[in-house]
């Protein structure tokens, strides 16, 4: 049987489990809110809310509204969560009230009977050491924490991970860009034949949409590091003390290491969530590159007889039990899944962020997660796909070679020597016959073997 | 120099060009809202409203309230509008107000203007014959007139476009499927070599899909039937004479010979349209489906020589001036990309349907535009996929069979003769030394050529 | 420091933690695909996996390829499984091999291993009682299991979640309808004040709403209860007893007590997943139609002083510690988030069901995973959303009579009276002096009181 | 009877109507792709290949490759096709093949045939004054040329369309927002009642959204700027003279004063449209916020009694014949609309652009058709909404100040002065009688009139 303490907040009595950090609004909404799997609310919110809980307990202390007592007690219960002491205290879903009003009391709940704790008293016992609203909730309302945790989570996650797990394979890329710079092979427009191109040139294309990928999304990160904190209730800033603003985005910009700053504008900063959908639709065009880049992969990686076969993946596991050389391109396949739900994940931001209502946009919490799971996603699989598919991409050139030559497009480079017309000839009836150009192309009459050698040259065909 | 006549309205005066048959509020719509082309309201609308606005003319003189002479008139200005000989009288855009007033006063006024001359006057002059307002919207409302021809609109390019183009896209398949049922190929999946099918089989696959499709989409048609009709301006039918919605329908029902009944619920029908929701999710099955259809098609044609090759589509037009073979899979382009743009649809109707305010949705054109936009594309484009691309498809059995034959994945046939042990050495050992398992089956000395021959047979690896 | 234990497969050893069940393959897929958070994949699907192992044992043992022991020992981990005993073992995430090969492998080496448990022995010691792929993966490929788990595991969530969540607010909404049959007010069209109705019948279309939904829901079981079961690898059923297909599908079934079915073409259903499509498209329909809703009955409880006001929600949780009757609408704002969520799921699956390639699709995990929340969520919110907000929707009459009776549309039951243009000269004074009709219909001398409240009867303007 | 005239292409003979200006294989496309209504592929991409036509003409002069002549008689049609003196002769559709290179020959064949007028001659009379390929077309492919085209349309459209009319919108807002600087009034979050802000501020944020999306659509220029044109068939070049691709980018930044640049890499160029998403994904945010403005301005617009209608805005047709004061928000409507339909088309762009294969992406008329049309709507609708509406936007400040005074949320001012405690006793008090703060404030006696009114003044809750 589960032991219970009883919270209060202006509704009544709530009775809570008798171990944990959080209180009665906390436990409310646990109750209210039975949707989906629990404590489905991000961490990276969580701690989002530590850094700017933090961040103003600091300003509140330096504008003279707090004490260092409270501020230092505060300071310490942020970092001890920032360290992933208590995860297990943060139990609600991303399906709550729109503003994220219940997380944000609940960090102030948590943070209020640790640092009762950490003051040598007992949870509900004696006079409150911080209280939530007054204290740790200080010159805040939900209406700005939620989105100002929101950006610190959004541009932590974009920097943290998704922007070196890009990185990461926009360099192997590059680098197998350069490896295969001498690997002439045919081309394919319409998946059809086509003139030649070397493997590095294909690569380059890859590596050339990450790195305008790359491009877009950090343009979008200045607006992402506009802190919406010191609006408090609509963006007026009502209750927050002279200068506040500023002065606190000083200290997140000083907690995180990342360059936030106090947003210009307050009521954009709470009724809307733009920076959102501006972020999110540069990891949507990322998502569009990937799926591009992984597809190719795996059907260039196709065969092992049957198929295209140009290239060599990584076997990681195994594909089939009784079938050599099938290598299953299973990170194409774990790439290209993400990249189906980012292009969604931006589909539900977009519906959340055109649905806000005069002064508050209350889709803050599926925003968030959304943002956060592409990212993160996004992040993670280019790592994996990068160790476990791209770095170890080899160039089948046997199978290439056999290709190219076999190819009918190469008839092109002897337009100049013999006429377009006899060209054509050859090539015709190189396809009608199933056999080569060089074949053909001696049969005819029209030039000999060293001619032939001699003028089809694939790798001049490829480029200045 | 144009000239002008003067029409007025509630607001006052407005210009109008003197020949055309419309009147102060359609100009004014044209003045207010100049956005994107000119006259981009489908005309299938007006054609729904063109039924209608007999069906109510009809109605009203049945129940009373309106004279036979004015319901003749109406009739036949409708009936010339479905025949097309008023096209150029409806300039009005679908970006003008969400529940389409405009566009049921631009029919009310080229109804009553035309009226006029058939009554053998001259627009502008004299007592008007029919009053737009009060005998061609008598017992009408835009917020139920709109969504009326809204549904007759979608149901009729259901009927007559999109399922017969689906459906003979549908038979071409299955009549494909029984055409390859002996040809026995290898099978692919994770586009890799797999064990084999028939030909036949494959594309029983996308006649199912098809086939699902067909009874998914007629699945939606009871909701597409129900008619708003009688709801008037806010779903309590005000103002409409006794057991109207139901005689109206009928009329409708009569006039189009389609299924239509009247909505059981008025309320639902105006401020709500989920029937269009819940129909286009069929559209978009359908492209989900027609994508995949489209694309392992342009697979399987790729080549010539560097691709998959296994079936040959028809050549339409010039690929390559000078690569023979190159046969480009406009088909499947055009085809796809109609997939996209219906995909595309499919949100922007979700987006304006879940955006309905109390007693009335407005987003009714752009729900409307969108649907049939979906519906004429899919329909057309399976026309002319099946005409121009499925009905000549051949199969490429030398190809096949070299691929079949290829193939390591047919070893699985020995296990049951010789064991998986050895059956899985020949197979490494062919895949190893690029030979094929018949070769290495019998250096090795695991079985004789004949056995193999006997033993090894795709054919009897399709299926029970 | 963590025990391992050492586990082979094709590929060779690899060190798998001693205590749990999973075995070689489960621990490449966690090792190579570390993409979000771990344990992704759903355990719905687990337990659909569990579902079909059973009825494979129970069929390939009648058809005589398995024996009674193996049966019955595969038959008692499944229970176990289904009875949430080893929830913890299935560690694999969403981002996999789009086939779900591994985790299809996960469930036959925990099947295998706990078997080896339950005869008595050490796992990783002796000879194996049961052979992972030989034995508990007999007669089946992850190609044909993954979809059937998957169809498993969306029917049950619809048939056990989402239908009765939806119907419980169904008949609420109906109820409340019923309850505020005679609550007469006014109108809004464009959010502008039109002819009165009674809330009931403002009810009633949201009720229309669902009815509707569900039935569109419904239409979509059929799909979704044919399994791809007994197609193995690619759809042609190889390495399958004869019958075994129906008679599998028979024990699944038996065991779920749903109306499963053998999908009449494996092909369509190993390499398409039209049916999730079909599916959830219908939870979008729902989606769109709860977003209405929602949105409605918040913008009807807004105020308390400067909204709408006409009606009441409960208040669950603080609204604001100083502001009386600030009861924020957090049930609508969960419902509306999850719509959002839905939304964008439907662009997930969409993106993944459009890309299968050849004989199999390979986005299966992420269509499987979009769908079962979707499912999740519209079921949950809905409850939810009916427990905590729609019973308790009070009207409140008094606010709902002063704004009809202040309203200027109830002019229009005069026009029959006095005739219309002394009725829009009434309507004119009123809006210019800010005064009632009443006042000045009697002000004009057009009426006197009792006419007024004799002819001006809202009650009279809702309906036949 | 309509006349023809014979034209040839590689495939044979084609009959093409004798008065038009294309040839072979435009009528082709016509005959091969009936699918959605004739000439749908936008001008706009024709402008776009005029100006590269033209600037081919002369790079390939100045590079040695065309004579002088013949570069000036392309010129010259060019000229005459930007000066949409032929555009009737573009009847293509966009679902064509996904190259574009149906659009591509047709403006060949136009330019070629109009040059033999110009010349004198008589179409299919005489020696071709230009080659379609091997003059017009030289130095191109429609793999490159069709991208360029689709650049250089949508650059342009976002310069001269987008851009300005989102401006004059942020104009208008910007200065509204400092018009309504002093109209204090309720602020609402939640869509509850909550502290003061002045209506300006509100204006603020949603001229800050539109600032920020302004910026956000600028920052994808670049990418934009970038040209295909050099790539020819697979991106290297092939058949183009030494510096052509930077030579021939200068003309078209010369010819458009548009500052385009040569691509970096003409393999991403082909095979991938990322700079398409990229942009369309700032329009897509961009619709996200007027979706969230017009929606805003709407609701404040509610009424004119039983609403909200704190603002009025321009009445510019009829509303209702008989209600004075139902001035329909039809702006917001159309512009609502506008953005759904963008928000689909975000989608459309997405499935289009991740489907590349290979060398070239084939789903590019799609793609740009749909960022045309985005790029019109949003230019045009703000255009609209901005002159028939935001300009005309006024406050009703007698609504305002009343809702104002009645608000229980003033009672905030009180906590400093009287405690919290007597300040919640007041509001609860106020809320539980339907007064007003002031008068139980007195009735309860805890401060006087005077001191109310000089302790709650709405006007110092409004920001620092």
């Amino acid at each position: 049987m589960e032991n219970f303490r009883i919270e209060k907040d202006t509704m009544g009595e709530v009775k809570v489990p008798a171990h944990v950090l959080w209180g009665a609004q906390t436990e409310r909404s646990r109750n209210n809110f039975k949707i989906g799997s629990a404590a489905s609310m991000p961490l990276e919110i969580v701690y989002g809310f530590a850094y700017l809980k933090k961040a103003a307990a600091y300003s509140n202390c330096e504008l003279g509204a707090l004490s260092e007592e409270k501020r230092d007690l505060i300071a310490q219960v942020c970092d001890e969560i920032l360290a992933g002491k208590h995860d297990d205290q943060f139990p609600l879903v991303i399906w709550q009230t729109g503003s994220g009003t219940q997380s944000n009391m609940n960090v102030n709940e948590v943070i209020a009977n640790r640092a009762h704790q950490l003051a040598g008293k007992t949870i509900g016992e004696g006079e409150k050491t911080l209280q939530p609203n007054d204290d740790v909730n200080k010159s805040q309302s939900s209406n700005d924490t939620f989105p100002t945790g929101m950006h610190i989570a959004a541009y932590t996650k974009l920097i943290e991970n998704t922007i070196p797990g890009v990185t990461a394979l926009y360099e192997t890329l590059k680098a197998k860009s350069a490896e295969f710079s001498s690997v002439v092979k045919i081309g394919r427009t319409h998946l059809m034949d086509a003139t030649p191109l070397t493997l590095g040139q294909e690569f380059s294309g890859y590596a050339s949409q990450l790195e305008h990928g790359l491009k877009a999304l950090k343009n979008t990160l200045p607006h992402l590091a506009e802190l919406a904190l010191g609006g408090t209730a609509v963006g007026t800033g009502i209750n927050t003390p002279k200068g506040y603003a500023l002065n606190v985005a000083g200290y997140i910009a000083q907690f995180t290491k990342l360059p936030f700053i106090t947003a210009e504008n307050k009521f954009e900063a709470l009724a809307a969530h733009d920076a959102i959908v501006e972020s999110h639709g540069a990891l949507k065009q990322l998502a569009v590159s990937l799926n591009k880049i992984a597809n190719d992969i795996r059907m260039l990686a196709s065969g092992p007889r049957s198929g295209i076969g140009e290239i060599s993946i990584p076997a990681n596991e195994p594909g089939s039990s009784i079938m050599p050389g099938k290598v299953n391109p299973t990170q194409c396949e774990a790439l290209t899944m993400v990249c189906a739900q980012v292009i969604g994940n931006d589909m539900a931001i977009a519906v959340g962020g055109m649905q806000g209502h005069y002064e508050l946009n209350v889709f803050k919490p599926v925003m968030a997660a959304n943002f956060l799971q592409s990212a993160q996603l996004i992040g993670d699989a280019c790592v994996s796909f990068n160790e476990h598919c791209a770095a170890g991409i080899e160039a089948n050139t046997e199978v290439i070679k056999t290709q190219l030559n076999n190819s009918l497009m190469l008839v092109t480079a002897l337009n100049t020597k013999i006429g377009y017309y006899k060209a054509a000839e050859i090539a015709n009836t190189a396809h009608k016959n199933g056999t080569t150009l060089k074949v053909e192309a001696v049969r005819l009459g029209y030039l000999t073997e060293d001619e032939f050698d001699a003028w089809v040259k694939p790798e001049n065909m490829v480029g200045h």
